[in-house]
């Protein structure tokens, strides 16, 4: 098998993060790195000559567009494989008019956003953190059937607002428990949701029904405030909202004065703005859980999006379809 | 198929805790409730009637002990399914001499615990609960990169002590994860590790591979202060420790003088005493979540325990050998 030859570009200080020390010195017999260090521009004077050799273009974080002036200097180009989540900024129309395969990490991106909720969800149910909370406080015997009847996890109903990636990596991973798992998706036949196994509903009964509510919907001007002042009051007393996907999505407002009467719990990784006024409520209410946008892939999560590429790479170099080929129509409606 | 008769044997108020509304009213074909209200004496005089009839006895918590006396009342009785852990309050020898057959729902008791321990695993490794603090105190942005070099679920290894029911709920549900998972367990050998996906170690080397370290051994003679001041010190910097077991098994002194360090996080749902003094340096340390023995089963988990001991009664019913029947000889080494 002749190696497949592989360029990277991405902004500087990005490959130390994707890569761990050492992977791209190892990268196996199916692969060929034409340059160890990665494009950063597509105008620097060496640039023409190692586009000129290659094959595949792992892209990252900051690649410069794929303009038809770059396309012109990469004659062998077959395959445009990124180590992160969006094609946007890089992938322009000429790339899919030529033809190039264009993959993505997004799937791997969602990973850690669903182990997140996944954590979230199992303390939530249980009121751990609020518990934990109560023992600081009181110092003592904290009784928990009288703070909070009902807690526990066996049981209990799950909705997942958007069958996205993130929502379905989360729906796999609530798989192995005794849950009810609710999904609300505009696009989610119930065919579908049955073999996910789980039940399509609407929005309105999703939020009717579940103990957790969790956000997976795209940030699109469609679901702009998708959950406003009318949604947040369906969701019942006691229950929990979790936001792991953009501020947006959510009437902030209306949220917090849902939140100050005290009967929702809720847990945000994201705001608008996504960093808070000082003196912001979201910082004091006691039913909340704010944590900085970290659900997404962080510190070594990173190396998950370079192996994700690189996998990529490997199967093209073996003449393997991809695995997270990307179909231009379908980039109208994900983020 | 003629019905198996049942009786429940428990304290005062257990029933509506394991049962739902409901549930023993529809209890199917295959069983037939001989009496709505559980035996919580085998004293009282309507005893000897209910016991005579009884081929299954449902045992909970606060069943008097199973003496000869009492089984001499209960002539047809065969099966005796326990909706909680440990038999050792009501098996008697005389049980096993009489070849009743007994089973546990101790392998249901570990599911929420293995739950807490994952939900706070995947925690742990990314510091959001410290980012959440990080953000509570700085209101501003917060530089996890700086705070917590390396953070992440990727990749990382969680070392778990004890091959326990627990112990083993919890392998199966890091499974799905990227995870490294190291087993120290006496008991452990290569060949089952393997089958379960794990490495066997020694207590040692799990010590100091780990970037999550997770008690589940069982509370014995030979385990206490298990992890002592010694096994502390092998701990990695920026590890964390999490104890859903029992307070005895850790020196809690060299626990907190290893926790005053900086350079160890703890998760601790148990403690020794359970119920800590108000001045306790554990309430007030920032590297420990501190939680009110929790993790097993509670509020709607309850259920779990008489779901278990039902079906195991339909198994009964139908000829079928038991899921957890327990062997006599294994009671030995475990709690």
């Amino acid at each position: 098998m002749k190696p497949l030859k592989v360029a990277l570009a991405m902004s500087d200080g990005v490959a130390e993060r994707i890569f761990p020390a050492a992977r791209l010195a190892r990268l196996g017999p199916e692969l060929e790195l034409i340059s160890a260090t990665p494009l950063s521009t597509f105008t620097a004077p060496h640039v023409a000559a190692v586009l000129a050799e290659t094959d595949a273009l792992i892209t990252g974080w900051g690649c410069p567009p794929l303009t038809a002036d770059v396309l012109d200097m990469a004659p062998k180009l077959r395959f445009a494989l990124h180590a992160a989540g969006s094609v946007k900024e890089h992938v322009t129309d000429e790339v899919w008019r030529r033809g190039i395969a264009v993959s993505t990490a997004a799937e791997a991106n969602a990973i850690p956003v669903a182990e997140y909720t996944l954590a979230m969800i199992l303390l939530a149910n249980k009121k751990v953190l609020q518990l934990q909370t109560a023992l600081k406080a009181g110092r003592g015997a904290v009784d928990f059937d009288a703070l909070f009847p009902g807690l526990g996890n066996y049981g209990q109903t799950i909705g997942i607002i958007g069958a996205s990636k993130v929502g379905r990596a989360l729906i796999g991973m609530l798989r192995p428990f005794a849950f009810n798992v609710l999904v609300a998706d505009p696009y989610l036949s119930g065919e579908e949701a049955a073999k996910l196994g789980v039940t399509a509903v609407d929005l309105d009964q999703l939020l009717a029904a579940s103990d957790v509510v969790s956000l997976h919907a795209p940030n699109l001007p469609q679901t702009h405030h998708l959950i406003d002042e009318r949604a947040l009051a369906l969701i019942r007393p006691g229950a929990t909202f979790i936001n792991t996907s953009r501020g947006a999505l959510v009437d902030q407002d209306a949220l917090v004065r849902r939140l100050q009467r005290g009967d929702l719990f809720a847990i945000l990784d994201v705001t608008t703005p996504d960093r808070l006024a000082a003196d912001h409520p979201l910082y004091e209410l006691p039913n909340v859980i704010l944590t900085p946008h970290v659900a997404g892939s962080l510190g070594v999560e990173l190396e998950r999006l370079g192996a994700t590429a690189l996998d990529e790479a490997r199967r093209a170099a073996r003449g393997e379809p991809l695995l997270y080929r990307l179909d231009p129509s379908a980039l109208a409606w994900t983020a």
